[in-house]
This record gives structure tokens, C-alpha cells and sequence, in this order.
């Protein structure tokens, strides 16, 4: 039977692809794909109003797969909000993949390359369709994410339980930390031949400096030329702090297609980047912050791939709750006119701010489709003010939304605009929340940037610390930071006790020191952080980490201050934010954010 | 083909059964039962030397199942030892039910009654093996026992997650406190037709009083005199505490055989009960305390039915690590004779025991089968002592046996002996360590008998503060007292001021405040526990816990000096303990374990 490639309606194809996919095929020889990242399960799954949303998205999305007959389901990372999910969470996603996945329609794709490679962590290595005692119906090939990695005991990832059951086919791991090889999954239907490469999550810095350094290698098939070389992982897209970016010509040009896991804003129409490298973004399909990005309509896509060529057809997703973002900033106050209407200036605000709600409700009915009719929306507006009696108690405010909004703690946000100063200037006048005017927008590199700028480390190395600070955002390990400061100074005071160096030797003893541990950071942190008798010590004997509890809660209570920085909200939308809803990620004041969001050039589109 | 049912080795039929069961019958009749409970999956497993011995035997267990092509496997409770089991725990079983439960021998037993009502909580409710996606070989059939009883974000058991797998068919889960009505599932196989009833567990105490007040109804089939009527139910069997305890006349008399989860020690040969009921008792397959009923050699059982006959066979399994318990009491310091040797009361003792070790370890060896060779003892001597001059420090003692012996840390318990000391002297002395006589081996009857004795609770009561205990040790939940007491003071407070009694009414209303919550106390206590926002705060964000914690911490570093208590040792071998290991079911004194173990009046043999 034939079939036209760009029949779709709805369908965004890029101009070079498009002329080969238009033209007829025959659908033996065609592999269709639905494509989705991000997935989140469990994200506010104990909030009242939000708990089933990821799980009724999730459904919708195998439905889709279902519907539209595909060959296989390919996920970029973060199925999983929570690196150790409840058990509910794997319940219910265990009971979606049974439901959807399993069944008697013929799985028509061949596994070409060898599963033990492939899929090394099975006690058994094959792809789920070929076990003989599952019947299985569409094969879900899965890379994890940052927030669904391995972690714990063993170092065990939620992906890895569902790829016991045989429900994923989970692939991509990878351990070394000095170098990257991808062995690709190769896949045949008819006459098409898919690489599928994939890559689950590494931190973006080493990554990044593993392709500087040209350790990261894609193991391409003879014949690559006779492949459709398709690339899934899951790493920042922007240029997302002092170090943290993947080259722009990294990519190597033999890829055809790769799909793009992590960011959150939908822009899944392929874009063509400088070498010729197709890029997908699904976008995440929950949105996890009240971001502008978010608020961007969700998207899954069917890739269809024929020989050389393929179409991505975007399928905007029903169950999403609609979430609309707006900013509004306030006149100043001797443009208000407040003695006129006898109110003071912040009844004044919140009577404005009360109108545009109403209107933002609104924009949320329209975007409404059937099934949304029911939900209550998101609503964020950021409020910007440049005087303090325009401010006005945004949570109390919030409370009448209760019944109309879903989130009413968080609807309205004030946020106080300073005039731009001079790095200079700042430099001067150090404070506490003195920021640099261009803030990197990770917290990590507030780390760096902070002791590199104030170079107030003599003894300890800053590497670890960033990465235990790291660690305690991306894995809600609130811990970590305090045990690794404290190792580090134990340590160093055994190291120079039991070497007794010479008094003029004892500075240079320490830098050494300290430069041997800079190296060796992300091993050295893992290693402290993984010790068994500290894991041992938090499954389920809390209480005994009585002392060192208590300078954690320290730590994370600044942490959560972070979160009420002015600027969360602006941030762009991303998945990294940090496990268990912090955000992280944002810049801090609002002029900074400004300007990241302007220097990035990218569009972020309001829901329309 | 026929078979002669009393064929196998090693058997101890029980004689009313036995001639009916030598007889000849058709296989294609009998029914074929591996019998197994308490795997304790996941204990010990963060141990360097024990880790992997839960999965090992575990692994036994399905190798027997599967050599002896048993109809299906029958599981008494508490297949893992933490109610929310690490991912690798979780990992690991999937992986073994996999692997040995899943395959092409067909399954020969038909299920009759209504899966609806066997598996009410699965999305599509069916025995496995009928699920069409799925190729079942051997159907596990489960009860949850105190270990792995639902928790947390809406109520999911481990078990359950291996429902909704496919792997283990979980039945017998029941949620009202006011009734119990146990419906069976009903096995068909040739002539022989099986009723399982399954009751997972339920608070004994609870249990107790719903037999007592005959609210306990199991659904027999019609014509039940044609059906085999099989129990399984995790539950204490020793009358534990002050009202734990199932009357010895409360099965009702129409059942054939109750496979009884819950104990540790096994006597799996059927034993007769006064009303003609015959009980197996399986014990644990690894020892999960050092006590004297774990050293009883551990075995599963083939269980055989044919119409209303069966036959137990026990199989004894090879991979458990060895374990000897013995107890050591000293010789009165005139007796030894320390001042000819030159040596020290305390070196002198060392020496001694230094010599009951080694006899110890070589009885382990005896012990031996060919996979034990390898697997270093369990070794526990506990010392006694009338004399402080006789004690040493066994933890560095234990030190000099790290490469012999499994548990080098607690491999000697020294315990001083207290002469006996009359109740009404101790009342009179109330120190803190001023333990009654014969003292109530559980912690919750301990504190019913401290406010009961002294009754120094006026406004808040007993009851609720004793669930909160309970949780706290079953299920690790350190918070509970403090917040259930924290809850109970700010509740009575409001409910005071709110009510605003007349002065010389304020008694009275106490009184009646204080017993409505008694009487309600255990739906109150999960309810305040189960909060959604306490949940929410558990889950992730840890750090917020600020104040409650570090009460919390006081309490639960109070419970762990309990477990230094003497006698933990020479409780019997229950699973009940805590979870996380900590022993709580134990006596305290020595005197009064040892009562305690007399009053019981069961043969508790060493291994021998």
C-alpha cells in the first residue's frame, strides 16, 4: 500500500526532507515513531488538583502510539520525575505500559544488533519483543534522564525496574567518566535501516569537555550512508552557564535525525543546525515550572522514516492542563491614581492584577479542548513593581482563585525592579544579594563564579563542593554539600598531619593538595556520597544522622530561600530544575534574567 | 500415571492423613504446592558479606519449584523485609520471578471463582496465568505479611508492584477493621478442588477481638465438605503480649490445613490442633535475628493435595548461611580460677570463650552442605555473667573473627544475671530500668502497662500514643509518637477552648474526649499519619522537618538503647521485629525471657 509522507495535516517539514518524504512509499518499508521526552511521572503527584495529571498524559501519549500503529515508542529520558519514584508512581506506570504495550499486534521491526551490547545491565540481553513469554505489542526504547538516573543501592534506576519486567527496552547507560562510545541499536523494517544512538543523561560539563578533548564516539555501522543515524539523549540545548553547553558543531554530520530529551519548550518541528544535523525537541509534556516556556502548547511527534529520508508530524497533546503565563509591570506610582479613587496604592495593584487574572482565566478556557474543559488552569503572572507600597500579599490574594485555579499558592508573584547597575559599581558595594548584572542561571556556577571571583578558598577545592552543591539540587540530597565540606576538611587535616610538612612547605603541600582533589572531583564526591555505611545509614535509620541532620537542614533552608528569588519564574523552561520542585535553574534578579532570556535569542512564546 | 504419595524421604506425614495419602492416585488429580513465607528480600542486603543471601535463597526456592513442576508457589507473607524496598531489591525479584516463573509448561489448574473479587485492586483483574500477554509457568500466590504491608502515597504495597507486573497474583489484602470476610480462590485440578483462603496481615490484636466477637467469616464454597480448604495468613502464633493472641479454637473447624506465615522458626510438618485442624508452619528462610528459633534448620514444603488429603514434604535448603546459637553461663568468680593462671577475671573469660567460638564455628561447618562450604556462620554466644569483673568488650573481641565468622560485631552478647527480684519490691524501687518480673515482650504492651500501672495520663489517651509506638517500630516511622502526642495536645487544647466547660465540668470533659479517641484510636492514628501534607513533606523534602525532627530524634535514639536490652537475643524467632532490623519484640530482662520461653512451653532446639 502506498502511502504520501506529508499527508498530515498539522505537519511542519523541513525543506530539504520534505521533497523525498512527499513522494509515495510503500508502508512495509517505512518505521513510524512516536517520539516524547519528558514525561515526569509523579511530578505533584500528592497535590490534591494536580496528582493524575502525568499519568493521564502518559496514557494519552500510548494511546496515540496505539491509534496511530507505530513501530515503536522512543522516549528521551525523564519518564520519571523522581529518581526513586513511589511505589504508586511505578504502579500506575506499570499498569500503563501493561495496558498499552502488550498485546497481539505483530512487532514488524528486526533486531540487527547484538542485545548484550545493547542492553548489558539484563540478566538476560534481548529486546522485550523477542522474549518468548511476552507479547509484546510496541516495543518503548528509553534513555533516562537527570531526574530518573541510577542512584542508591546498586546504583539502580527507575528505568532499570521496568526494564526487569521487560516493559522498556532500557539503553544508553553509560558508566566511564573519561570517555563516551555509542553503540547504536540497529533496526530494519523493509528496506529502511535505523542506527538508533543513544546516550542517557551526563553531567553537561563533562560532556561537553569530552567532545573538546574528541573522547565521544558514535560507532556507526559499515555502510553508514545506508543507515538513518538517529541520536536520543538528553542534555541542555542552550548554552546554559559558564560551562555547561555542547558545542554547536559537535554533533557529527552523519546524523540524520537527533531527538532532543531535557528542554522543556516544544520545538519539535525539526530544525536543520549548521552542519546539516536535524534537531528535534519534544518538549517536556507536564509542565514542571511555571516558566513562559512551558506555557508553549505540548507535543508529541510520529516520526516516520524511510531509507534516508523521514517527516516528523507534530500531535499536540488533549490532557495537558492549560497554563497560561503572563508578566505585568506596574506604573509607577505618580502615574497611578490612587488618591482619585480613594484606595491605597496596593488595593489599587491588586485590582488591576485581579482584572488581567480574569482575563488570563479566560485566554485558559480558550485554549480549552475537550478534555481540558474540566481542568483548572495554571495561571502565573509575574507582577514587577518598583515600590514596595504597590506590593501586596500575593499568597493571600491567591486563595481567592482556590476554586478557579489550580495552583492559587503560586498564581501571582511580585517581583521588584531595580535600576540596572554597573558590574562595577556591584563590585564595590558586595552584599548579600549583590549579584552580578549577567548571573549565570545555574546554581553551580553561582559556586564557581563566586570563589573564582572572591578566590576565598585557601585550602579546600572548589570542584567538589560545586559538585556535592550539585548533587544536592539535582538529587534532592540535601546532605551532600555539608558531608563533603566536612570530609574535605577532615581530610585535609589528617593529610597534613600525617606529612608534617615543612612551615614554608605547607602552602604549597595544601595547593597540591587541593588541585589532586579538583581533578578527581566527581569521582571523589560519588565515592564519599555512595559510601555504603552513609547509604546504609539513610534507609531507615534517619535518626541515627542526628548531628549532621542538623547542619543539612541548615544548608537546605538557604537553599529553599533560593527558590523565592524574584526570578525563578522567568527562567527558561527547562527540565533540569531540581528534583522535588525546586526551582534552580533561574537567574536571581529579574534584570539578569532579562538579560539571559535576551542574550539566548531564543523565542519564548506565550501560550496563545 | 500413578504416583504413591508418600514416597519422598525426609517426610513426616501426620498419621490421620498418611493412609489416605500412601495410596495410589492419578497425578493428573493432585494438586502440587511449594510452600514457602518470610524471604525477607532485601535484609541485610546493604551488608558487604550478607547481601546477596536473601536473593540466593530465594533463588533455591524457585530452582526447588521449578525441579519439582509444582502447579503453583504459595507464599506466606513478608516476601520483603522493608515495607518500601530499595530499587534494587525490587529489581532483583523481578528479575528471579522472571526467570523462573515465566515459560512454557502449561498450567493445569483452572481458576473457578471471580478474579474481580480475588484481585480487586488490579487495573483488569485476572490470575496471571489466564493473562493472554503473559506465558506463565509456575503462578506465585501471595499474601502480604507486617513487612511489606501497603504504605505511603496511596496505600501500594511491594507487592502490589509485582501484581501489576504479572509476576505474583496478590491476594488476601483486606482494609476494614470492623469485619473480616475472607472469599477464596477457587483451583481446579482433575478431581481435587482447592478453596485458598488468604488473610494478609492484620494487627493481631485487632484480629483477636473480631474472632472473639465473631466477626470473622471465611466464604466457604457451597458443598465445602468437597472442597480442600487451605489458609494462608501471617500472624503471631505464640501468644506475644497482653492481647495478642488468635484463640487456639478460633479457625473454624471446616478447615483442612493453615500454612501460617509470620513465625521464623520453622515446623513446617502439619501439626494437629485441638479442633482437628492441622497448621504448617513454614519459618523464615533466613535467619533475620540471632535468635535460637532461627538456628532451627530452615525448609519449604511440597505440598501435595488430593480431594480432601494432603502430604507435607519438607525440603531443607542448601543455600541458607549456617547459624549457631549458644548460651554461656559463666562460673561464680570463687569458681574460676583466676589467680593460678596469672591472668585477669576478664582474660579469663576471653579465653573461654575463645574456645566455645571455635567448637561453634567447626559445628557450623557440620552444618555444611556443598554450597555452604563457602559461606562464612553465623555465630551467637550469648555470655552470662554474675560478676562485672567478668566482662569484656565483645565488639572488639568479635574484631579478632572478622574472616570466620558473618557477624564479627555481635557475635558475643555479654548479659549480666540479676537474681530474681519479687514484683512488689521492684514497685516500691521505681528507678528507670525497673522492669517487671515477667515482662510484656512487646514494646506496645509495655507502655500499656506503664500509663495502666501508674496511670499518669489525666488528659490525653493511652490508646492512640500506643498505635503511634507501634508504628513507630513496625514500620520505622520515628516521627509518629512525637507527632500523635503533639497532635493530641493542640487537638485537646482547641477542643477546651472551643467548648469552654464550666470549671467543675472540665474533668468530665476530658474524660469523654479521651475516651473517643481510645476507642477510635488506630483510624484516628493513620489518618493524622497518612496526612497528605506530612506525607509531602516525607517524600523529598526531608530538610522542612526542622523542629519535629530533632523530638523525633530524642525518641528514636531512645528505642535504639532498647535494643542493647539484654534479652533481644533470647526472644523467639519471629519475623515481627522492626523493620530496619531493630529487634522489638524481645523481652528485656534475661530473667524474664527466660520466663517468658518457659510460660510458652515450645521446644526451641539449637542446630544441631
Amino acid at each position: 500500500m502506498n502511502i504520501k509522507m506529508s499527508s498530515e495535516s498539522d505537519c511542519e517539514v523541513q525543506e530539504t526532507q520534505e521533497s523525498d518524504a512527499a513522494e509515495g512509499r510503500n508502508e512495509e518499508d517505512i518505521i513510524t515513531v512516536l517520539v516524547a521526552t519528558d514525561i515526569h511521572l509523579g511530578f505533584e503527584e500528592q497535590d490534591p488538583v494536580r496528582d493524575q495529571d502525568t499519568f493521564e498524559t502518559f496514557e494519552e501519549i500510548l494511546q496515540i502510539a496505539a491509534d496511530e500503529q507505530v513501530d515503536f515508542i522512543l522516549l528521551g529520558g525523564d519518564l520519571f520525575h523522581h529518581a526513586r519514584p513511589t511505589p504508586y508512581c511505578i504502579y500506575k506506570c506499570t499498569e500503563l505500559l501493561r495496558k498499552y504495550c502488550l498485546g497481539d499486534k505483530p512487532v514488524e521491526i528486526e533486531f540487527l544488533s547484538d542485545p548484550a551490547r545493547n542492553f548489558p545491565t539484563l540478566e538476560n540481553p534481548r529486546v522485550n519483543y523477542e522474549d518468548p513469554n511476552l507479547n509484546v505489542s510496541i516495543p518503548v526504547f528509553s534513555i533516562h534522564g537527570n531526574h530518573d538516573d541510577p542512584t542508591g543501592h546498586k546504583q539502580i534506576s527507575a528505568i532499570d525496574l521496568l526494564a526487569t519486567t521487560g516493559l522498556i527496552n532500557y539503553f544508553g547507560k553509560w558508566n566511564s567518566y573519561d570517555y563516551v562510545e555509542i553503540e547504536p541499536i540497529l533496526l530494519r523494517k523493509g528496506q529502511t535501516k535505523l542506527a538508533l544512538y543513544g546516550l542517557s543523561h551526563i553531567k553537561d560539563e563533562r560532556l561537553g569537555r569530552l567532545f573538546l578533548d574528541k573522547k565521544v564516539k558514535m560507532l556507526a555501522p559499515d555502510e553508514t550512508a545506508d543507515w538513518f543515524n538517529l541520536l536520543v539523549w538528553h542534555q541542555n540545548r542552550a548554552t546554559r552557564g559558564v560551562k555547561n553547553f555542547i558545542p554547536d558543531d559537535a554533533l557529527p554530520e552523519f546524523l540524520d535525525l537527533v531527538v532532543w530529551g531535557h528542554e522543556h519548550d516544544c520545538r519539535i518541528e525539526p530544525e536543520r543546525r549548521a552542519n546539516g544535523v536535524f534537531v528535534s525537541q519534544p518538549g517536556s509534556s507536564v509542565a514542571t515550572s511555571l516558566a513562559p516556556g512551558e506555557a508553549i502548547t505540548k507535543k508529541v511527534g510520529i516520526l516516520k522514516v524511510y531509507k534516508k529520508t523521514f517527516m516528523m508530524t507534530p500531535v499536540q497533546l488533549r490532557t495537558v492542563r492549560p497554563f497560561v503565563f503572563h508578566e505585568m509591570v506596574l506604573k509607577e506610582l505618580n502615574e497611578m491614581d490612587a488618591e482619585d479613587s480613594g484606595l491605597t496604592y496596593s488595593e489599587l495593584t491588586m485590582q488591576m492584577v485581579r482584572d488581567k487574572i480574569e482575563s488570563m482565566i479566560n485566554e485558559a478556557k480558550g485554549l480549552g479542548r475537550v478534555e481540558r474543559v474540566s481542568k483548572k488552569p495554571l495561571i502565573r503572572l509575574n507582577v514587577k513593581y518598583r515600590d514596595e507600597k504597590q506590593v501586596f500579599n500575593a499568597i493571600r490574594f491567591g486563595q481567592s482563585y482556590l476554586e478557579r485555579v489550580a495552583n492559587p499558592e503560586d498564581t501571582v508573584k511580585c517581583q521588584g525592579i531595580k535600576e540596572p547597575v554597573g558590574r562595577q559599581n556591584k563590585k564595590k558595594n558586595n552584599e548579600a544579594f549583590d549579584m552580578p548584572e549577567i548571573l549565570p542561571n545555574r546554581v553551580e556556577d553561582l559556586v564557581l563564579t563566586h570563589f573564582s571571583e572572591n578566590d576565598s578558598l585557601t585550602c579546600l577545592p572548589v570542584d567538589p563542593i560545586n559538585e556535592a552543591v550539585k548533587k544536592c539540587i539535582d538529587s534532592n540530597d540535601t546532605e551532600a554539600p555539608i558531608i563533603i565540606v566536612n570530609h574535605l576538611i577532615k581530610e585535609t587535616l589528617q593529610k597534613l598531619e600525617e606529612a608534617m610538612p615543612e612551615i614554608e612547605q605547607v602552602e604549597a603541600f595544601l595547593a597540591d593538595l587541593k588541585a589532586s582533589r579538583n581533578r578527581d572531583s566527581a569521582n571523589f564526591v560519588n565515592q564519599i556520597l555512595n559510601d555504603p555505611r552513609r547509604v546504609r545509614k539513610r534507609v531507615g535509620n534517619n535518626e541515627q544522622e542526628s548531628d549532621d541532620n542538623s547542619d543539612a537542614d541548615d544548608i537546605s533552608a538557604q537553599i529553599d530561600d533560593d527558590d523565592d528569588a524574584p526570578s525563578t519564574s522567568t527562567k527558561p523552561a527547562t527540565g533540569p530544575g531540581s528534583r522535588g520542585g525546586r526551582g534552580s535553574r533561574g537567574g536571581r534578579g529579574s534584570n539578569s534574567s532579562r538579560a539571559t532570556r535576551a542574550t539566548r535569542g531564543r523565542g519564548r512564546g506565550r501560550a496563545k
